[in-house]
């Protein structure tokens, strides 16, 4: 019998297929790893290709848009929303819009075209982490930006269009429907038992134990309860915080070690798999919240979202996330 | 300069690209044509290879699950959902579920393999609405049932897994997120405006005309303001009517020639891409609303979605709806 399982945040229903639960094995792959050969704007050498670098990490010294760096974070080319202009919200009949006015950067996460997030040492991927926060800290000086989002589409079938391994970070002035949805769930979770609902999830995860994949001492990752794609997987804070770029040192090189573990056991056992990851985080103009926290998700790309999914909101997950946490749970990081 | 755009039923904001708007030709496609040659579970001859059918149009006669058939409606052989046992709701510490109690089933379109909705006759199209409506009349009875979406994917890169044109019925045990999210949405304008959200955009697009595609007496086909996905198209009734399947013998007779022409219009200019196509409807057991309008929504599958979508629900749309409106009305229909 298929269950219904309905997710505590947003109300989502989802339903999840147990008679014929797909294994890893059953799902048609993409085996994402770079090729190169082609010429890529974002290799050393190639600098003077992309925008004039907002941030980079030169361990050795040396100047601006020169090669040397470890890590480099650039406009995006051909941004989603542009830094110039004004706001300018106005009506058309019943409807409502306003200026494209954000901000849309790249994170370079190595000069290495052909090593994906999974084959960076620990330092890199806690580097990544760095680059974001201070993207961040440095963005949010501008009150019209409300919210920003960190994110990764890795390979083609995740709509990545570049192979050089990189994150984007989009700071949008409006917030995000989806981000309003989870702190207003969040809030009534909160008003009802005076409990952070994130906080309660990672204790029930841990306690429980079927959905967990690694703890370490300041991160749970998990397969969500309620989770809407096969090998769902999370990865929250075990100490309450609303906004990401609050985290401190020993918190990110943590993280660093987390989010490479969590990568290098999906990379092997669904056999390097596209994916797309997100930081839910906290509107940046806002203080901080009791009822919301932040976290990582992390979306293998193994099915299609058909007419079913955009008409409802609703999603058939052909494998239960107890499984799905069994299989990433029990898989050497060797 | 982008604009930011409100969806103002669900307040989804859409980013509209209008600097480098992209064009019908610029778009990877596939272009779905059936192939044939394979053994097909939904052609005729084959009836005893799918569950035993629970309608069929067989206008010279017939026995049930025999050939000569114009039309089929089978229960899905892979359910998503099971119409046996009791819907049993309950808790998992903070979590809640229940079971996967509903109906899955399918709708053969025509007997002949080699065709597409777009090439089948008027007759034939309204023929596939006249069977979605009598299969909710009947699977309404059962007042577990909540919601029923009837949807097709089309073409392997939006999900289909058959070749064969079908659609599909979903009656789910509760209502999807988004039909809550719509019906709240209409709901706030209706009780500011004492109208209805829905007969206010038909009235706004007849009038403007930029987003129009076409106009018949029962219908107004157009792209819509806040559009998540490049051509996505609505196709809404005139009058206005809460429910799908209280449509009555001239509207179904407009809605085919309608349904038809607009798919068309889709395949010339996007060369006969894949597409999502979904009947929005209100809560069966549920009676006839002011506020909530029915209507269908075809998603021809251009982009991919990617971690910027998933993490905030906004969508980046790289073709103005004026632009696409454009292309899909001045395309002629033969």
């Amino acid at each position: 019998m298929p269950e219904l399982r309905k997710d505590p945040i947003t109300g989502r229903w989802v339903i999840v297929a147990t008679d014929r639960a797909m294994r890893p094995a059953d799902f048609i792959r993409e085996h994402v790893a770079p090729v190169g050969g082609h010429f890529c704007p974002f290799c050393p050498g190639h600098e003077e290709k992309t925008p004039p670098e907002v941030l980079a990490y030169r361990p050795g010294g040396g100047l601006p848009n020169s090669t040397g760096w470890t890590l480099r974070v650039v406009p995006n080319k051909f941004p989603a929303l542009r830094v110039e202009g004004d706001l300018n919200r106005q009506g058309e009949g019943l409807y409502d819009k306003m200026n494209g006015v954000g901000a849309h950067e790249v994170v370079i996460e190595t000069p290495d075209h052909m090593l994906t997030l999974g084959d960076l040492s620990e330092k890199q991927v806690e580097d990544v982490f760095w680059a974001s926060r201070d993207r961040i800290v440095d963005l949010r000086k501008d009150i019209r930006l409300r919210y920003i989002l960190v994110f990764k589409t890795h390979g083609e079938a995740a709509g990545a269009a570049l192979e050089h391994t990189h994150s984007q970070i989009i700071a949008l002035p409006v917030i995000p429907k989806r981000t309003l949805e989870e702190m207003e769930g969040a809030k009534r979770y909160f008003d009802y038992r005076e409990r952070c609902i994130y906080c309660d999830m990672v204790r029930q995860e841990e306690e429980g134990g079927t959905r967990l994949i690694l703890e370490t001492e300041h991160y749970v990752a998990f397969c969500p309860y309620a989770s809407r794609f096969a090998f769902e997987t999370w990865i929250v804070p075990k100490k309450h915080s609303s906004h990401f770029e609050s985290v401190e040192i020993p918190q990110v090189k943590n993280l660093g070690w987390m989010l490479r573990a969590v990568i290098r056991k999906i990379d092997k056992v669904l056999e390097r798999p596209a994916y797309n990851l997100m930081i839910q985080s906290s509107p940046v103009q806002e203080g901080a919240m009791a009822h919301y926290h932040w976290h990582i998700e992390i979306i293998p790309k193994l099915t299609r979202v058909a007419g079913f999914e955009w008409g409802t909101d609703l999603y058939i997950n052909p494998t239960p996330p107890e499984d799905a946490a069994r299989f990433l749970r029990e898989i050497g990081l060797v």
